[in-house]
């Protein structure tokens, strides 16, 4: 936040694995008691209170909901297990659907999809890239009659063997582009993509093509962790630069909540209070100035 | 190697990074002494011996030079260090001209270019990239004089911030397209550019305009090593899809020795002897059944 004023910006959201330990009551407590709106959810805390009992904590909030995360895992081939992930992305859309809901005015249904890894033993990255799109193409019906946008999350190229093969912006609009924008749509998340020669030009075409879920922001700093999936930190403490890449993301007319998401062991061993008060500093200071 | 025969694949080339604690003697004896006919050089074991004695060195083993590594680090702002960062590369240049008079029948004068990463404190990427494609507008003249390629090397996005700011090798073929290709071309390694959901367009794209200047095979596999530089491994020991990317090559003309560049501590520990060795074997079943 400015110097001038203790109020983080209206359009933050903090996304829940950025204070991972809080339990649902602490996440929503500490979010609100911190001034932010509102809130990206995700799966595990929220079952661990029951669908009903989230959607009524979550309401009482009077937060916002900016995602449900998350869906996919979509790279199986056919078979019982494969069904058994598209049940609870079945369950996860309408948990989408109901949260969304439940918060505050401004709320949005949005579904984020990690799209998976190679399978055990596989070598074979353009078939489990059909197989997304064959699972996606699956469950578009059941997110428009729900309501729910589906958020395909390119992840960084690092995680394209074992977490998920959609490793590029343009990828995932490549494959978003079969369905309607208001069911498919992209993650547009600053640490897997700021990298990519394109982004500035696939930022805009998300735009025009009204494609931009969500936004999602995070920073990038080396060396990398030793579990490289803990490698995300405050914005500003690394090399992204959030000036460009914001502008893009404004420039599409995209004008709604911007989620920190942040996974890194030593920011989750501070209290969450910390941690949503310290997000809520470096996004004021790294992503505010460019929101204007 | 196949069952059949032990002798390793014509065009397997050993790059010296494979066999890293191995000085230039041991690294040219071990390699030839397996049947191995060729060798990529790295130039601190060449400094080692003096660029003299060294191409004298080669010139005895009998075997074929096909990469000089590396130049590079493009992307320091104007000053004396960017300055002394070009001298360097000159020096480089010189060397690999030197090197591939000294090889056997069938050596290349590629002088293999990292790009380098962010400077201390800079986020501004675009910048680092410019400052690439003008340090190689500088060096071409001196290269096309010596009759070197110079190839320029994209990384793994996982490295953009502090090593190579040249990502997918649709980005290096756009800076090499400025200039001639016999003085301009890339490093298609396939560690680096496996995940890229454009990789083979691109092959086939290097192919065309004949920018494929080395081509370098290991594997990916996860979890990451925890310095991620050393996460290379024998090829089929991970899960890249030799086959269409070395296809994809084969399909563009490309005739040329084919190098095996492996960073990992693990193979570091090992013998040169049984390094090499297991390097041949694994290229046999990997990669070679693909050469047809």
């Amino acid at each position: 936040m400015s110097p001038s004023s203790q109020i983080p910006d209206p359009r933050l959201s903090i996304n829940q694995a950025t204070i991972k330990h809080a339990d649902l009551a602490t996440a929503l407590r500490v979010t609100a008691d911190a001034g932010v709106r509102s809130i990206g959810l995700w799966r595990e805390p929220v079952h661990a209170v029951g669908l009903d009992v989230a959607a009524r904590m979550l309401s009482d909030s009077g937060l916002r909901f900016s995602t449900h995360c998350r869906g996919g895992f979509f790279t199986l081939p056919a078979g019982a297990d494969r069904e058994t992930a598209l049940d609870d992305n079945r369950r996860a859309i309408e948990e989408t659907a109901t949260l969304a809901a439940a918060g505050a005015e401004g709320s949005t249904a949005v579904l984020v999809l990690v799209a998976g890894g190679l399978p055990a033993g596989s070598r074979d990255l353009i078939g489990a890239r059909e197989r997304v799109r064959d699972a996606i193409g699956v469950l578009a019906p059941e997110a428009e009659a729900a309501g729910v946008t589906l958020a395909i999350e390119p992840l960084h190229p690092m995680y394209a063997s074992d977490r998920a093969v959609i490793s590029t912006l343009g990828h995932a609009l490549d494959i978003a582009a079969d369905f309607a924008p208001e069911v498919v749509g992209a993650a547009v998340d600053t640490f897997h993509i700021w990298w990519d020669p394109q982004v500035l030009e696939q930022i805009a075409r998300a735009g025009r093509e009204n494609r931009i879920a969500t936004y999602q922001v995070c920073d990038w700093k080396t060396p990398l962790a030793a579990d490289v999936l803990l490698s995300r930190h405050y914005t500003g403490d690394g090399v992204i630069d959030f000036g460009s890449l914001t502008r893009a993301v404004v420039a599409t007319g995209y004008d709604r909540d911007i989620e920190v998401e942040i996974f890194n062991a030593e920011i989750w061993a501070d209290t969450p209070e910390s941690v949503v008060r310290r997000t809520a500093e470096t996004f004021a200071a790294a992503v505010s100035p460019h929101l204007a």
